[in-house]
């Protein structure tokens, strides 16, 4: 069983996926594609890092959930598009859980504290990275500035600590990922911006 | 061995990506790494979901054929741009073979329906989308309203039902293959196109 | 026990990512994601194909040294991209060491000599790729017609050879190593290039 929380993670996740689809007028394929690698995108990539089957081809809800998101993108967009503070709250919370949920299992299959850190920042950032690959754009998370990965970098580093402190299961969970989610919402609130290397020119 | 429709398959794909890649001024590396990348990274994909070794990678002829392509493609395009219409047939004969094949191998490896049509799909298309990311363009997939995935997805779907009467083999992978190729071209010729978003104003 | 000739390819490799990304105005997370995956990117890619678990996620100085490269380029582009005539010959010692590192690894997993060159290949030039789709651009491999897959490619056949001679470790990978580097190096000096198909017009 996925637990509730998750589906909730990559529902949100797909749904931003989706609506990316409709805003750049992809055909419905292209919005359920969006839809399903933005939300699962990152769990692949760290499933095939660690080295086991990807758990978005183990389990049914994983394919349904982005086919909803795509429904409801593709013909409520624009009450969708009203409810965007919502669903900043919603993705923040997805992130959170993402890194959180992404670095017990790299614990779990007995990787390097280092190396868990990072595969729980790819799963939280690496869906937004393919959906935007996809899109044609240059990752956001590049060069935006706004503090997302950095948040994702809390989170799991928090868990990689309790799992340490032998602290398991869903309370070190639910801990890294409120964490990760407050900073995020800290930052989005008073603009916290990721730094650019000074004394360059215009990008090129 | 691998069979000769599955070569057939490769060599229309490798022949897509080589001339996408001429069209685009690549120079001759380029060309025959879209040519590689067209024809085999859908599979290269489906593979690796599934967690076994790509198969390009176990067999002299995925590797060769491309290069075939390749020096077809650099020396000959004026002619093979002439034939493009006969290209168009061969390249939804691969998709119709390609969409039954990756069905069938992910159903081998005990996937649940759902995740064997996914696959069957991904391995029809992926490689397409693989030579748009790497040629720099959004994949025409998701937004030129062709129906192409479509198609795969029927042949695929077609492909889990045989399955599960317990029909397999030749007979099942002709018929899906056939399927899938028939409403491609009935697609083609009837210009019928994927749905948009309704109340979208120019693409973002 | 990472070998200090590794180390030295993947910091210059990291340095050629982080200072592309300072070009292109990326925040300091897209700096380092870039770094990451320039350095990384193509031994990531050999070890998804050939079935294990990138190397990357083994061993803490593949994540350090790009970070290391990170504050380098962060701090001191200007200093950097003054050397980047030295930066060229390291990156071609890069090449060099990656082309024969890879093709090393794919024949101790047991692959064909043809597959072991192509993953040799993959290895040197895979994290370039990687790198330009990152950033939002079309590979420079495919179309900017200096030899760089070339070199690569005479590394890893070399390497092959060398094996089937039963000439295998040192010796082999820096035979494979230097000469690719010379090769490399030669087609910078005269301006050698990759030849494009005749009779195309502007890029479409």
């Amino acid at each position: 069983m996925t637990p509730v929380l998750d589906l909730v993670g990559i529902f949100v996740f797909a749904l931003s996926g989706a609506l990316q689809g409709v805003r750049k007028r992809l055909d419905v394929v292209g919005i359920a594609v969006l839809a399903f690698f933005t939300a699962v995108g990152g769990g692949i990539v760290r499933d095939l890092f660690i080295g086991v089957q990807p758990a978005a081809l183990r389990d049914t809800a994983y394919l349904l959930v982005p086919v909803v998101a795509t429904v409801i993108a593709f013909f409520w967009h624009p009450q969708v598009e009203r409810a965007m503070p919502a669903v900043l709250v919603f993705d923040a919370a997805g992130l959170g859980l993402f890194c959180a949920v992404g670095t017990a299992k790299a614990l779990h299959y007995g990787l390097a504290p280092m190396h868990a850190v990072f595969l729980g920042v790819c799963t939280a950032v690496g869906g937004g990275v393919i959906r935007d690959v996809l899109s044609g754009e240059k990752p956001t998370l590049l060069y935006d500035r706004e503090l997302y990965a950095v948040p994702a970098m809390l989170g799991s580093t928090v868990m990689v600590a309790l799992h340490a402190l032998d602290v398991r299961g869903f309370v070190a969970t639910l801990s890294s990922a409120v964490l990760a989610f407050a900073f995020r919402i800290l930052a989005v609130r008073f603009r916290w911006r990721a730094p650019l290397a000074k004394g360059v020119g215009k990008a090129r």
